[in-house]
Formats: C-alpha cells, sequence, structure tokens
C-alpha cells in the first residue's frame, strides 16, 4: 500500500524539535516501524480494554518500547488517534487512485470511494464501535469535526474533490468548492452506520452505499438548476456556521 | 400543562396486570404522582450517577417507596427511559398547540415545533449529554430509531406531519407521508446538535433552528417538482430500508 507522504510529514511535524534520539540518517524506516508498531498496539489495546482506560505507559509496555520512546512518537493519547484518522485517510487515498482513474460515472465514481473506505476501515471495525463515545462530541479533539482532526479532515475532502472534478456530471462552478464538503458530510453519516453495522461483514454499510451513490450524484447532478441553487448554498452556510470542521466558499487555507 | 392521554395509557398498558396494589378507584390522581415521583428521581440519578450506574432499586430508595412498587410502574430501567421519551413528546405536542393553530407559513411552523421541542427538552438537557453514550446505537431499546421507542416517536412525527398539513404550502400528495419522517429525522439531528451544546441557554441550538426552518420549509416546497420527487422518494425508500424506526409510505400501522 503506497504511503502518503503528506500525511506521514504531518505526523512527524508534531514531534518535538531537538528530541530524535535515532539521529536523521537513520530516521525514515525504523522509526516508521516503530510508529506503527505503537500505532498498532494502541489500537489493540484500546479494543481490549477500552480507550479510557488504556494509558501511555501500558501501550509502550505491550510495544516494547520505553515510555518516553512512545511519548516521543506520540505526545498523548489523543495523537495516536489523530495517527490512526491520519493512516486510514493515507490508505484510502492510496486505495481510491484506480477508481478515480478509471471511472468517469459520478455514482460509480462515489460508490468506489465509499466502499474503498469500508475495504480500509474493516480491520478497526471493532475499535471504532468501542472508541466511538469518545468520538461522538463535537468538541473532542478526537471528532472527525474538531480542529486537531484537520489533517485528516482535508486529506478526505480532498478525495471527493477529485472524485467530483474527475467526473462527467457537470455541477455549477460556483459550488465546486461546497460540494466535496457536503460529500464528506455524506460519508460521515456512512461512518455512524457503519460503526453501529453488525451485520456479517458489514454488508449493510455496503449495501448502504449502493444503494445512496446514485442519489448523491443524483443530487449533485441537480444542483446546477437554478432554482436549487440557492438551497445548496443556504445548507452550506449552516455547515459553515455550526459545524467546527467546514470551510466557507472562498476559504483559501494556507495551512 | 396538558396530558397526553394517550401516552399515559400506553405507559399503563405496560404494566403487569392483576398487580394493582392502589385499586381502581384511587388509581389516577395518587399513581400519577407516584410514577411522576419515580421517573423524576431515576433522571436525577441518572444524571447525577451514571445511566449505567443507577438500579432499580436506589431509584426506589431515592423516592421514598419501595422496590416492587418501582416496578410496577417501570418493568426495567429502559421502560424508565421510554417514559421519559412519552412525557418529553406529550410536553411537547401541547406546547405546539398554539404555533400549529395561528401560523400557517411553514418556515415558522417548522421554527415553532423545534423551538418548543428546545424548551421542553431544556430542563433534560444535563442528563441528555450523560445519557447519549446509551441511546446512540441504533440497536439499543433506547434508541429513538428503536422498536421500544415507536410510541413516542410516532407521537413527533404525527406532530410533523400536522405541522405540513396545516400550512399554506403546497406538497406533492404522494410525498404526504414521507415528508413528515424526514421531518422528524431533522429534528434528530437537532437533538444530536443539542445533546452536544454547550451554549449559554443551549442559544446556538435555538440559531440552528432558525437558520434551518426556512432551509426545510423550501425544500419542502421545491420537493413538489417533478424533477425532485423521485429523489425524494429515493431517499425515503433508502430510510426505510436502512432506518429502523422508518415507516414505508404505503404503510398503515395496526398498532
Amino acid at each position: 500500500m503506497v504511503k502518503d507522504e503528506k500525511n506521514v510529514a504531518d505526523a512527524n511535524a508534531a514531534k518535538p524539535t531537538g528530541a530524535d534520539p535515532a539521529g536523521k540518517a537513520a530516521k525514515a524506516p525504523k522509526s516508521e516501524q516503530t510508529r506503527t508498531l505503537i500505532l498498532e498496539t494502541a489500537l489493540r489495546l484500546f479494543e481490549e480494554r477500552g480507550y479510557d482506560r488504556t494509558t501511555m505507559r501500558a501501550i509502550a509496555q505491550e510495544a516494547g518500547v520505553s515510555v518516553g520512546n512512545a511519548y516521543y512518537y506520540f505526545s498523548s493519547k489523543e495523537h495516536l488517534v489523530q495517527g490512526f484518522y491520519d493512516r486510514i485517510a493515507a490508505d484510502h487515498e492510496a486505495a481510491v487512485r484506480p477508481v478515480l482513474a478509471d471511472e468517469t460515472d459520478l455514482a460509480l465514481r462515489i460508490r468506489g470511494v465509499l466502499l474503498r473506505w469500508l475495504d480500509v476501515a474493516e480491520p478497526y471495525h471493532r475499535f471504532a464501535a468501542q472508541f466511538f463515545k469518545n468520538a461522538a462530541d463535537p468538541e473532542s479533539p478526537l471528532s472527525p469535526f474538531s480542529e486537531e482532526s484537520v489533517g485528516a479532515r482535508e486529506a478526505v475532502i480532498s478525495v471527493h474533490e477529485r472524485c467530483l472534478t474527475g467526473s462527467s456530471t457537470k455541477y455549477d462552478a460556483e459550488l465546486g468548492g461546497i460540494l466535496p464538503q457536503l460529500m464528506w458530510l455524506m460519508q460521515m453519516g456512512l461512518v455512524l452506520f457503519w460503526v453501529y453495522d453488525r451485520s456479517e461483514g458489514t454488508g449493510r454499510s455496503r449495501r448502504l452505499v449502493e444503494r445512496t451513490a446514485p442519489i448523491a450524484a443524483r443530487a449533485i447532478a441537480l444542483s446546477r438548476f437554478r432554482v436549487l441553487r440557492p438551497l445548496v448554498r443556504q445548507v452550506h452556510e449552516v455547515l459553515v456556521e455550526f459545524m467546527p470542521g467546514a470551510r466557507g466558499a472562498q476559504d483559501v487555507r494556507s495551512s
């Protein structure tokens, strides 16, 4: 699976500077392995013991690294969860590349993007269900809507942006900055459904994607009608005002 | 505040028959008082100690009734929560009567219905936030989407039905059975926002209503356009398939 360079770089940027025990030269492969080991150990313990009851000390011990080393890679448990979000986002980005390269039909592109997300997230399904109550509060740093989750969120929104712009569907240019955010919100709805999906292999979530992707594509195609455009814009204004993570249509992020 | 007879009757129907210690004659006022006392005590303890850690025994003790008496009114903690939902629904139904009697503009009717819900629910805001993690799982009997919550849910949907039919807005007759369910779903979205709303007097939730009521009214007015009708119907089909509590457009409930 292709690693997303940007996300890895972002995650590394969060580390305290001047505290690199491995040294610049040996850094890339070894430190990435340790980082992955800590992250995977943490996810396992969160699932087994619950997020609240799992300490950084226990994670370090289970991973066979020193507590200081664990803190070097992830300065808190919250950072571990952000690391998890970044990883899912990067894996997803890699997984959707073939879909976005081959398909032009918007419904099939949306379907592909969402089904690939289910594929990528599948190994974490039990963890996600256990973990959800910590992330449901929009003011929690662990919420996908939080300031802290901006990296993973922007990565997912940009996948939806490519999904839209590379399709054969015509849409109103003014809505171009808005629609990918609404598509991301649709994905968050899917995530919510999936968290509680107890069907075999989360088959119902897959079926939900099959059913909703054509509806979303049709709604996007309709959104260019003059009579509907103000509605989409008003919905987006409400999102910008009330959803911590939403961007205004004119916003250009400097980050 | 006017009591909703139907809801009270429904709740009484859940009691084991032939186990009425107070006797038929004295029942109405006294038993209603005891029932209310138990319910209010339970809500207070759920808030103070958490839902999971509060036992029926503790509720009975705090309310100053015997454990047997508590179980007579509510056969489990889940029934207490359903009693709470029924009460909110009945209070809401009474609170919206003036709005639905006086207004004909759909945006103002929706606004009124949702603002009155915030009024009625306000005293339970802290409890709701604490309690939410138990009710978020759609398969929990405590979920507003569950089979067990059907009474309160149907009561709220019928409020939205009256909100729609009494307005001056024209809508497609075929969508008449669908739109109130979508309006109810919008209210569930508001409830989710409100649960996590920490603003003074949950002012942000009120502002969200002010902003979204005109959008919802406009969307409903637009839904009668031939080009949009299939979209509304498809959205509803998805709801019927995936949302435990949704009703098919043709369904007539015998219960």
